[in-house]
């Protein structure tokens, strides 16, 4: 945990925009705590195949998990993998089509993707991504099963190869543009969480956990 | 437009969850509509790459753009990239670690990429985007110059090997399980577009147009 980063790599090290290109560990890893939606790009049959699917963290590594029987499990485990995390802010206005932007936070992860095999060990990063998104619902869970286990693969990659891309604030226009008569600004945009939906074969008089009131993306 | 897709090809068949892929046109084309966010993967030395962009369809084809001289277009005009868009409509919370799950709206889409290479056809591509996001807004900016198109790349795949995949509803838990007493349900998620913000360099007396008032995700 907090392993500190070496030099950016060529390929991790943004060759546009230069001024958006993020090292920072603290940073990578407040936006992958912050949007558990990813998208994992692997190579078949030398050509790009990316699956979105959930990620979380843990220490110096973010974990993913699919179906043993899946493709992706077949043709990661071992494999480059390019993980990729974007949370949408908004939308730049401006006054010329070119200076249009979107504000966002971004992270490209790049590694080898590793299956954990020990049951014990998957059961843990089981545990440990439901309670990430469900602070200590785990335990309150029917335990999982062995076949569950087995029916489950569990994929990460070490957080060695990254790097995050940030846009905030208004928009950056052309000086002469500032003299016209068309608006600008942002149109801010957030992940809205909005009232749980009970399960209509919930128990009479199961509510809502806490842990499922306060869950937020963003 | 509305070229009819033949049968899906061995890559874009799901392998898992059979009953969520879905190959209708309609439901993919309304799906790439919903959601401008797209990850586009290539591979880069032999390995993938996903970078996170937006994206707007056109008939039978999906656009985004880039600047011309960014990496993605060195490497993804002429070659293999699947674009992959999703957006997250809910956690499925369950009484079960194993049937957690998430609502979802998801394409996959492969193909071979292209540059736009016409000045005029690049500029009305360029226009469809900036009326896509904001309708009619393209004519009312100042024009694009000559060296901003020039700096901006667009690129495009057609519509040809596409899937869409869809969950939406609650958990399906095990029979047993129903009788524990755990709340289980959906906790609904939505893109949320917030009050726009003016450029405080905005000429005095402009109010954000319908257009910008308008705009929504999902």
């Amino acid at each position: 945990m907090g392993k500190k980063p070496g030099a950016p790599s060529e390929r991790v090290r943004a060759k546009r925009m230069h001024e958006r290109a993020i090292y920072d560990r603290a940073v990578i890893e407040a936006i992958l705590d912050a949007q558990p939606l990813a998208h994992i790009g692997y190579v078949l049959d030398g050509a790009p195949v990316v699956t979105p699917t959930l990620q979380w963290r843990e220490g110096d590594h973010v974990y993913w998990h699919a179906s043993a029987a899946s493709r992706m499990v077949d043709h990661c485990d071992g494999a480059a993998v390019c993980l990729s995390v974007a949370l949408l802010d908004g939308l730049v206005v401006a006054r010329s089509a070119f200076h249009h932007s979107v504000n966002y936070r971004s992270v490209m992860l790049f590694g080898k993707a590793r299956a954990v095999t020990d049951p014990d060990e998957k059961a843990a990063r089981l545990a440990a991504f439901i309670n990430r998104l469900f602070p200590n619902r785990w335990d309150m869970l029917r335990p999982i099963a062995k076949q569950e286990l087995k029916a489950t693969s569990v994929l990460s990659v070490p957080i060695d190869e990254a790097s995050a891309k940030i846009r905030t604030g208004g928009p950056k226009d052309d000086a002469a543009d500032y003299a016209l008569d068309i608006w600008a600004g942002v149109l801010p945009l957030r992940m809205q969480t909005l009232a749980p939906i009970d399960d209509p074969l919930n128990k009479p008089g199961l509510a809502p956990p806490k842990h499922v009131l306060d869950f937020r993306i963003g």
